[in-house]
């Protein structure tokens, strides 16, 4: 049996953190070893020992505590928004001089959004027709979803790679707006209804036959799995992986 | 064991009328006495002794047809379209004089659909949201469909009958148009895709809880349950029936 | 504007209770007046003035909860098991010395479950064959569900009463039982995952069509919006009912 | 533009053939330059100039169909079952002879179930629970499919290799056997209904989401998209392929 892996969460009063701090300390292979809020002094971080830093925090403060654990040697995993192109640039410089730790970046933790993302993505050139149809709840202020349309931006890249021509549509009249959005040529649909979450659907339709790519996400806990592959495969992956599916091994 | 229907196609070539040709022969309680295509003499209805006729032929020819029929005493079961009210109101007018005589009149013969669109009305006053979701193959010239428009009516109208108010929905961003069509106030999508052919799909959503109706038709032989369930039911409905759902005992 | 119903809740502590206390707090059409739970003294439900008490107890106090309101003239809504003939016919008796008080006993008061049973039972017999699957959480002990098994027998009342013969089925070789069980004749299939938490989908499929209701519980809250619509509706049908479609106007 | 192929199709009589036969004509890269029945001479193959051979005949004929398109460098696709190992191994030794000529041999021609099995397999090793439930129409003699047993065996080998343990479940008790088929570990349903032709959903859950992976295939059609994939690929994959995911460059 291996040794357990001692971790920190930062962030531990939001509502990404709080459940974090739940799903490390149940994790048989894991210790908490502390979790900071707002305020909170960072070298707590190195007394404690933490090989990982878990940062769920707020774009304001992530760099700095992105900063200071690779400065110590600590690993992290980081579900915060705010890393534009110059940021992760220092990052990668202070990396190149912490040649044994390792920090992954990712905007969606949710294993299975990930994974339904990479499918669409593989399965796309291998269709005459591709759309997307995603679901949430009332509350949700944007649409299409962020991930649906960076979905069907990478369905579309793959389609023109492949030389793959546009969807066959011969709709003449369409005076409501019933086709939807219109993302680089794949069509995105947005449903709003109460009680749902979160939840996208990849179409593809061929000849006689059609492939259905679903997500749901029913609850908050679903990002926890991928904060844990993250806290065990941070190690093992020195250098800054962007995108949760870099440790996901799928042979790609 | 009753007798077998004596029954007559009308429109005999057409797509629909020789998939009803091939139904009336595979019934068991019925017989086909006469199929007529286009220039064929109507007295052959009579002679043939025909009970029932099944008209699926061209708006042109369909309201002679049916007056034909009645002024015989025989019964007409017709999935042309090209009804206005004006001939409605003679068809009436006609079958006044005709006390045994019954006519069914149905835009759409697919049991599932007429059920699907039932249900959706049923149910839509205890939601706090609904939308309509029509997937088609990419050949179909208009958006939304027709069955998804109706759907929609009949939805709105059974929520403002019984006082709820609007499906709840803060978008405030939806440059591109994602959230599709709005009827009436109900939501409705149009997807269309290779290798699909006639979908849909209500989705009624409440605090927790999702009720989703779907109904496919994957061929046009699904038509023929509800034809077949006309001209058995005909007779036992004197007078004009509006409509496949008239026929079908819900205890409504 | 009408007043606001005075309701008392039984069984504040427990998962259900604690729920209906949160809802029936932030209706705007009630009013909370009593919250009541184990040992506590039922007379408040008279001194608080409730009009409507609703129990979600345990089996072994409902009984003589009910007894109590009906002899006060409390309507009363009740989520608790443990109803058997004896205490139907005897709370039957009580409430006809009771004319203006009205009992609601329902076993599901998801609005959407409720539906999606008494849809399955009026598609059942239009359709050639018909099949269950229901998808729960990983802990549940038995299978099928107590719904899913309810859904069959109706399903296959309704196809009895209607003449309607055996789903069609040519199966000659099933040696692991992939067919899953038969309820009456009607094919059940249960799907445990980790991540669900209660759905159930009838098919219905007849020649180039199918049919499908499906019902999706994400959360005990979904409970509550029957729960309400019980405290508005008993008062206005006294006597018992059992069944949460017996207050849900359907036009049935 | 490149120049077209010339493709000859054996088993022109059957339901395949016949499908691969229209296929090829329509495809506007390709010439069917010979189509063959039972009893038709071989050698037409050689004098019409083929360079592909499509065999769609019956496990009888197929050996020796490939044995002399290979004998004589023309390319073969083949969709015939009946090459058990000893055949395979009589074929890599004639292709060893022929090293620049390619057979593709496929247990299933429709992308999108050959993307299904293989998505799912990706997807296993990623979530807790596994499940997977077919749907065909009510004539299929045997259950579970031949696609979902092979995609379970995939399914519970993916989850062995990374230490997965079995999908959690608490049921005690399922007189009926609504639980399924056990293949390897993983619960297998089939649903027979009357209107389904041939679908499949593998269904992944982990804590608070599901990723679902559904093939429909609704049209015999379905498989021509794959056969024409194969004519175009197999003279670019000299040597024996096995398997449709040989020719798809997921960059697996």
């Amino acid at each position: 049996m291996s040794e357990t892996i001692r971790v920190a969460v930062l962030g531990r009063d939001g509502r990404m953190g709080s459940e974090a701090v739940r799903a490390v300390t149940d994790a048989a292979d894991m210790e908490l070893v502390a979790a900071l809020g707002r305020g909170d002094d960072l070298r707590e971080l190195v007394m404690s020992g933490a090989q990982v830093v878990v940062d769920l925090t707020v774009p304001a403060a992530t760099r700095e505590n992105v900063r200071f654990a690779v400065s110590h040697g600590i690993h992290a995993v980081v579900g915060t928004t705010g890393w534009d192109d110059a940021a992760l640039a220092q990052l990668r410089s202070q990396l190149a001089d912490s040649p044994g730790t390792g920090v992954l970046i990712a905007p969606n933790f949710a294993v299975g959004a990930v994974l339904a993302m990479k499918f669409s993505e593989l399965a796309a050139a291998f269709f005459d027709s591709v759309e997307i149809v995603e679901l949430h709840h009332p509350r949700k202020l944007d649409a299409p979803s962020g991930t649906a349309a960076r979905t069907a931006a990478l369905v579309a890249a793959a389609r023109e790679k492949a030389g793959v021509g546009a969807s066959p549509d011969a709709t003449e009249s369409d005076p409501l707006g019933a086709r939807g959005a219109d993302v680089a040529g794949v069509h995105v649909h947005s449903v709003r209804l109460q009680g749902l979450v979160a939840h996208q659907e990849t179409l593809l339709g061929g000849t006689g036959e059609q492939l259905s790519i679903r997500h749901d996400s029913f609850d908050r806990a679903s990002f926890m799995t991928g904060v844990l592959l993250g806290v065990r495969s941070v190690a093992g992956h020195p250098g800054l992986t962007h995108g949760l599916d870099g440790y996901m091994d799928l042979g790609l």
